[in-house]
C-alpha cells in the first residue's frame, strides 16, 4: 500500500463544505470520485480540516491509500486534476509513511480570514472576503484583544452550539490581524478548531473593536463558557484553510 | 436636466455583457432598472465600452440624464448601489456638462488583460484570468511584437467577422505586457476598439511567442486585412475595462 498525501486548493463557494454527503457537491466527495476513477476502487479520503460550506482552502491536506502506483508520484496530482472540477486543484502529491494521517498527524492548522474594509464593496471580493464598511477597523486594538486568546482554553463560548466535540479545550498558538490598504488579514494558528471557532473569533474581535469593548473582554467571554457571550459569527466566504503542520 | 456620469465596477461572469437585451441579465439592464426605481422614469443609460459576456470592469463609465436631483450627488452612487446586485458597484457619480456622453466624449479606452502562467491553474483565478500553462510566456518577445500595433491601422485582421463598424481603422496608443510572478498583465489603450479586438490581440501575441513567430509578424497580419491571419481569441474572462479618458 502507498499512503499518498495531497495538498489541495479550492474555491469553496459552490460546495456544501469538505465532508462527503450523499447527493451534495462536496470537496471530499469530488476527490473521492477522482481517486475512484483513476484507481478503479473505493478509497477513503482523510482530510485535515473539515471546512464548512463556502469556506476556501489554499493548502488543505488530505491522504489516501492506494494498492499500487499507476502513475509516478510526480504526476499523481496531474492525473487527479484531470478528473476534478476547476474549483478544486491538487497542487502536489507525496508518498508518506504508512501511519501518516492528514487528520491525526496534524500538530497545527492555520487559517486566514480576509475582511475588506473599503467604502464600497468590491465586486471581485464578493465571494472571497467579508465586506465590513460600518467604520474603519482598528487592527491595533484587535491585536490587543487577541492576546487573550493565546494558549490553551475552554473555547465553549467560541464554538457553535452544534459542535459535537467532547472536549472544548483547544490550544491557540498565534492570532493576529494585519492591514494592507483596505484589507485586514487575520492569521489564526492552533492545534485544532471547534465548529465555527475561527469565524466566531474573527466576528467577536471585529465587533468588539466597533463597540469599544475593554481590553480583556475576550478573557471574560472565555470564562463564561457560553456561546451567547461571544459576538457575531463572521461569514464563511472570508475564511481560508491556509496550511497544516505535521509531526513528521 | 442633470447629466450624471458614473464609474462602474462589475464581475462580468454572470452577465450576458454590457448591452441591454430583453430577458437577459446585462449590466446596462441592471443599471437601467436601478435608475428607473430611484427616479420613477425610463432613462437611457449610455456606456463607454460595450463589454461582452464574461468581461469585467474596474472603471467602466456611463452617463444618464435626470430631471431633478432627488439625492445629493455625493449620495447618488449609494442610492444606486442599494438597488443593484452585488456583482455591480457604482464607485462614484458626478454632474457633467449637458453635452457629455460616456461613449462619444471618450478619447481613449484602456483595457487590462490578465494571463495566469503558473504550472497548475489557481481555483480563485478561474473566473478572472486566462490560465495559459503550455509553456513559460516570454513577455519581452511579446513587447517586441506589440510595437507593430501602435498607431493608426486598419484592424480588420484583429476583429471578429461579426463586427459591424463601417471603418476598421483604430488608433492604439499603447500596448505592453508586464510580468508579476506567474501573472502577465497586458495594458492596451486606444481611441476605440472593434469587436473582440483586445482579445484577438492578446491571443495573437501569446500564441505568436509560443510559435516563435518573426518580430514583424503582427505587421504582416495587419496588412492582410483578414481575420483568419491572426491567431486565437483569448477568453473573455481575463479581460477588464480599466478606465476611460475624456475630452473634458
Amino acid at each position: 500500500m502507498f499512503n499518498i498525501k495531497i495538498i489541495v486548493q479550492y474555491d469553496g463557494t459552490d460546495f456544501c463544505g469538505w465532508q462527503i454527503q450523499p447527493n451534495l457537491r462536496t470537496i471530499q466527495g469530488e476527490i473521492y470520485k477522482a481517486v475512484q476513477k483513476i484507481y478503479s476502487k473505493k478509497i477513503t479520503i482523510y482530510g485535515c480540516g473539515r471546512t464548512d460550506a463556502g469556506v476556501h482552502a489554499l493548502g488543505q491536506v488530505a491522504n489516501f491509500r492506494i494498492p499500487k502506483m499507476l502513475v509516478p508520484i510526480e504526476k499523481v496530482h496531474i492525473a487527479l486534476n484531470s478528473c476534478l472540477p476547476k474549483d478544486i486543484r491538487i497542487i502536489s502529491a507525496e508518498i508518506m509513511p504508512e501511519n501518516f494521517n492528514a487528520r491525526a498527524s496534524a500538530n497545527f492548522r492555520e487559517y486566514l480570514y480576509i475582511v475588506y474594509n473599503g467604502d464600497i464593496s468590491f465586486p471581485f471580493y464578493e465571494r472571497y472576503a467579508w465586506f465590513y464598511r460600518k467604520n474603519i477597523i482598528n487592527e491595533k486594538l484587535i491585536n490587543e484583544y487577541a492576546k487573550y486568546l493565546i494558549g490553551e482554553h475552554n473555547f465553549t463560548s467560541f464554538c457553535s452550539t452544534e459542535d459535537e466535540n467532547d472536549s472544548k479545550f483547544r490550544y491557540i498558538e498565534r492570532v493576529f490581524a494585519i492591514r494592507k490598504k483596505d484589507n485586514i488579514y487575520f492569521i489564526i494558528r492552533g492545534n485544532a478548531f471547534l465548529h465555527n471557532m475561527v469565524r466566531i473569533i474573527v466576528g467577536t474581535l471585529v465587533e468588539g473593536q466597533r463597540k469599544n469593548k475593554p481590553l480583556n473582554f475576550i478573557e471574560e467571554i472565555i470564562k463564561e463558557e457560553d456561546r451567547t457571550k461571544a459576538l457575531v459569527t463572521a461569514p464563511a466566504h472570508g475564511l481560508y484553510f491556509r496550511k497544516a503542520f505535521f509531526k513528521y
